[in-house]
């Protein structure tokens, strides 16, 4: 499968008084990813999207597994991928691994297409729904 | 079943650019009010346990519905419920809901017990094993 | 002079590796400190006020000084002066003191009136000026 | 003077409900600034610094000047400048300025070394302050 990468640093803000990550932050860390991928990726423009297209994302569904604990200063990885894509919503497979390549958080995140007028879902932009495609079609030839 | 509640009012510091609470807050409030269940519903001094008694609390599993959006100024209900008590672990079930009543976000948290010099599992301390049972007894009996 | 005050208790979530508050989360709380400011003393809605008012508050100007840490679990009280009144801003002394009446962190926010559409600075509505001037008229007659 | 520069991307979850920075999310790009100005500038590893080496760097003083607004998916650049040099504390220069150029927020913030066992001040450990001397030293001969 197709997957967007990014390495990641852990920083002092992200860790707890236990001296590890605190987990809200792993979503943060995830949540800036996703914005890569729209930048990067999906060529579409995140801010755009969210701003003057008046698009949300909200998620709508999220499981995570915590493996292993990150510290600060850690050099970690974080991954994408695009397990299901529906008319209105999608869904994301998510994972940090550390510097030897070791899974540490595994999660899985569906996101709903809204109008940010009404919070209400409605179908995903025709120009976002074809860049999913193509997201995942590239990963089938490739 | 027993359940701790708690109100609690959303701020302009939990939402985001849509006008609404970020989701990694979400699980920022649940934090909160997992450690106002520590000192009020257990008895157990929860900045002490992960201070000076060394025991972390690490999430390990986490599943999470958002099935409607919290806005700036919301009054909402915060409840916590003890699915599971084992001998490392244990199993919350987390809500948030509206000032009707209504549910917007259900979480299922499994926190493990850890010694915080080493970040391994280990026992849950006597004292807090005793105080989750007793919880849920008083619901048995309640 | 009159000071509104609220006790708050430091959260894991504000605490950083070192076990003490992460200092930009002194200003989230006071930022919060502000929101109930509006709400209960000045009877000004703060979320209609940013929300379907457009009325931006942001800070123009923050001078502060630590003078001592706050740990995890710690009680500790905010409060709030209204130290100058202007037409397009206003300007607060913030106190974080410990429970034995300490001060640890002090203060000086200026915020200034702002059309949220443009973020042009505004003069103040005329309700707000108007709680504004009585939150401090108590303060001489109280 | 030797000013330490990266650039930065506003983020979703810098962003509040006005659509623009909320001002303590700056002190933690700073921040984040910081660590990176010790371990690539100073050639000090941070996390080691505050982890295994116990000395903390709490901020003492912080003086902030907003002059524009951030909105998200601005390019922006951050710089650091070292203003003075004390024998158990420094003075740090901030800024943050928009993809022109223009400044944005300017800072100054002083922070101090401490043990972090005992949080009391102590004078900065040897290769911390002669790093910062060199800073200076390439500034003068830069």
């Amino acid at each position: 499968m197709n997957r967007f990468e990014k390495p990641e640093r852990i920083r002092f803000s992200h860790c707890d008084p236990a001296g590890i990550v605190f987990f809200p932050q792993v979503f943060v860390l995830f949540q800036g990813l996703v914005e890569d991928w729209f930048d990067e990726a999906l060529q579409i423009d995140y801010a755009e999207l969210l701003g003057p297209r008046r698009v949300g994302l909200p998620t709508v569904a999220l499981n995570t597994e915590f493996r292993a604990v990150s510290r600060q200063g850690d050099a970690v990885r974080l991954s994408l991928g695009l397990e299901r894509i529906g008319r209105r919503s999608f869904t994301l497979t998510l994972e940090l691994r550390g510097a030897a390549g070791e899974l540490r958080v595994a999660a899985r995140q569906t996101l709903v297409s809204t109008d940010l007028d009404t919070h209400r879902a409605m179908e995903l932009p025709a120009d976002v729904l074809a860049a999913l495609q193509r997201f995942n079609a590239e990963a089938a030839h490739g």
